[in-house]
């Protein structure tokens, strides 16, 4: 395999856009990006979307992008995961790069979730899960989350209020990143007392509907010009599936595409989980940081919470997560969100995330999850530190 | 670059299968190229569709078809280029394997075009084009299409009689396809006489709007274990795109990105035009056959409908086109096309194509094109011969 690196890294603040279209942001977060990088150009566009069609009415990402980018003629392609899709388009970047066939690639990953064209963003998220199962039947993206909490909750013995630090976290972090969509400071008083989106779920157990855009330029090491004393190499990148529907798990507690795609991606990276720095993992819902923190293996089963109870994933802690504010206050613009989580990896890596800087920072893994975790798309980044 | 070959090709006749639902082709086309490839895993699956979101309700078709398989932990992915996408899927494939990331990789392209959960089907291929500017002022897909024909008779003295020729070799060999949609005998009396669609484009100058799913399986040549006196060998495999909306184009005459794609893939197989033994062409509407011919190489500017006036393109000819009667009338589920045409070009190469052989191909390309050919997909597969 050929060594790929990120040199450029671009994004824009995570908001609910009224003003802005789903190309003009993912223009501004491609520009960005090349800035970032230092070049004027690349040779293919990978974009990740997962609701472009059916919330505003427009498929066809990739050349629309290329173009609107002005470098039509380059190839280019969208990629779908669900709300995994940022991270598969990467993932699908990488190999572009690591096959030889492009020497420089950009990755953006973009979500329109308010203004819309057509269609009901709750209908849409239910496209991530099974639609002749579990959408025809009636529950809702949220709902599937809320009957594994409520599930968890009963086998280790919880209550909603274990959950909560790992909110406060997020919202801790988000404070100090621009680009974050909430940046009011947040109590875990504050947090106990929201109410239920869908029971067990509470509002701040739950990630945002928003619009955004992160972009990325990869680059073969050999070409990396000027680039070298900031690039930040891609040591893994993985993808595992698990049955879409949640009713046919054996075991509904265990994110097994989380574990598979992460023991591949250890084992890419040659490293173990200890020799992890930070993790941005998936907290679209609460009780999928605990599940992750698991299946990923930083805790034994049914004790994730733990680790948030006792400080290990704040900023200065043993495993620190969600470091810009995680989905849950960063923002989820879902086909957006796994280039968004490198994006701020790579903040990490090179030293630049200013007050929420992870101190030595050297290995961070990201983690971008489509439906209840059908798709984990895990990457590892390897900064010079 | 890691040599990569198609090992195994299936696929479900196109039809309106409104008894069968988009999971159920999809899998009936993979177990079919599993069988054929004699292998019962794969490393990971690429799925090329453009409409299941609007059409269908489910997105997140890679962990859907990977679980429906009996394969939940491989990677997977859904790739999407419009009209474009099964192209898209199997160049994103390709450089799974040549990037020595899997050693197999299932590639499905399939759409569901009746039968619908929800939207309508002309609204679905709009998406294709720029919804900001196109779609959104009226035009239709076919409207695109009609206009670039009515300006290709105008500035080159056609009348619509000259594409009679396209249509008919199209579904003269689609009558020798148990897979093709149409398989009735049509005259070039009756293609003159069929009514108008979208004034100039008459009923046969369009492909129909049906059902379908198609799949290959994918190895590096030097995992084919028992495969290799049937595997074919992708010799090329490219992508580049030309601007979204029609209007933005200087010259609207000319496809670009097939101009772009085709140069780029004779370069990666190391071959001219005059090597091409067959060419299966993305004869969506008639008038796309002569462009695609000319931007190809295999045409002068404006003569693209002499080479099916004289017969150049029939079975016998010189270069032969929609051997299995391409789009047309094998018919054209939008994001499994660009798939329908590697399988049909792998059973030329192979010598299984039966009453519709191309005598000693040794080369065939393959073009799947997304809108108005704002993305170009060009494939070369290369056999024994």
């Amino acid at each position: 395999m050929r060594d790929v690196s990120i040199i450029g890294i671009g994004q824009t603040p995570v908001r609910e856009h009224w003003d802005k279209s789903l190309r003009q942001l993912a223009v501004e977060a491609l520009l960005a990006a090349l800035k970032d990088a230092h070049v004027d150009e690349v040779d293919a566009i990978y974009v990740g979307n997962m609701l472009s069609g059916e919330l505003t009415g427009q498929e066809h990402l990739g050349a629309l992008l290329a173009d609107q980018l002005g470098m039509n003629g380059i190839a280019a392609m969208k990629v779908e995961a669900a709300c995994g899709a940022g991270g598969s388009a990467i993932h699908a970047g990488y190999l572009g790069i690591a096959a030889g066939q492009y020497r420089r690639v950009a990755v953006v990953g973009v979500e329109k979730m308010t203004d819309l064209w057509n269609g009901n963003v709750a209908a849409g998220l239910a496209m991530a899960a099974d639609g002749e199962y579990e959408a025809a039947n009636g529950i809702s993206f949220v709902g599937l989350n809320a009957l594994i909490m409520r599930r968890y909750m009963y086998e280790y013995d919880l209550v909603e209020e274990d959950f909560a630090p790992f909110a406060l976290n997020a919202h801790t972090n988000a404070v100090n990143n621009p680009n974050a969509m909430f940046r009011k400071a947040v109590t875990l008083d504050q947090i106990r007392k929201s109410k239920k989106v869908a029971d067990p779920i509470s509002l701040f157990d739950a990630s945002p509907v928003c619009d955004g855009a992160a972009a990325l330029i990869l680059s073969r090491r050999e070409n990396l010009n000027g680039n070298s004393a900031r690039a930040i190499e891609i040591a893994a990148s993985t993808i595992a599936t698990d049955t879409l529907a949640l009713h046919d798990r054996q075991d509904p507690l265990w994110l097994r595409a989380v574990e598979l795609s992460s023991i591949k991606a250890y084992a890419q990276a040659g490293i173990t989980p200890q020799d992890i720095d930070l993790f941005e993992l998936h907290d679209a819902f609460s009780i999928i940081a605990p599940m992750s923190l698991e299946a990923a293996g930083f805790a034994r089963r049914g004790t994730g919470t733990y680790l948030a109870r006792d400080g290990a994933i704040a900023i200065d802690g043993k495993l620190p997560i969600s470091t810009m504010g995680g989905l849950k206050a960063r923002g989820h613009p879902i086909g957006a969100s796994g280039v968004y989580q490198a994006v701020e990896a790579v903040q990490q890596l090179r030293g630049e995330a200013d007050k929420n800087q992870v101190q030595n920072a050297r290995l961070a893994m990201t983690q971008s999850l489509g439906g209840v975790a059908a798709t984990a798309v895990t990457h590892i980044l390897r900064g010079k530190g």
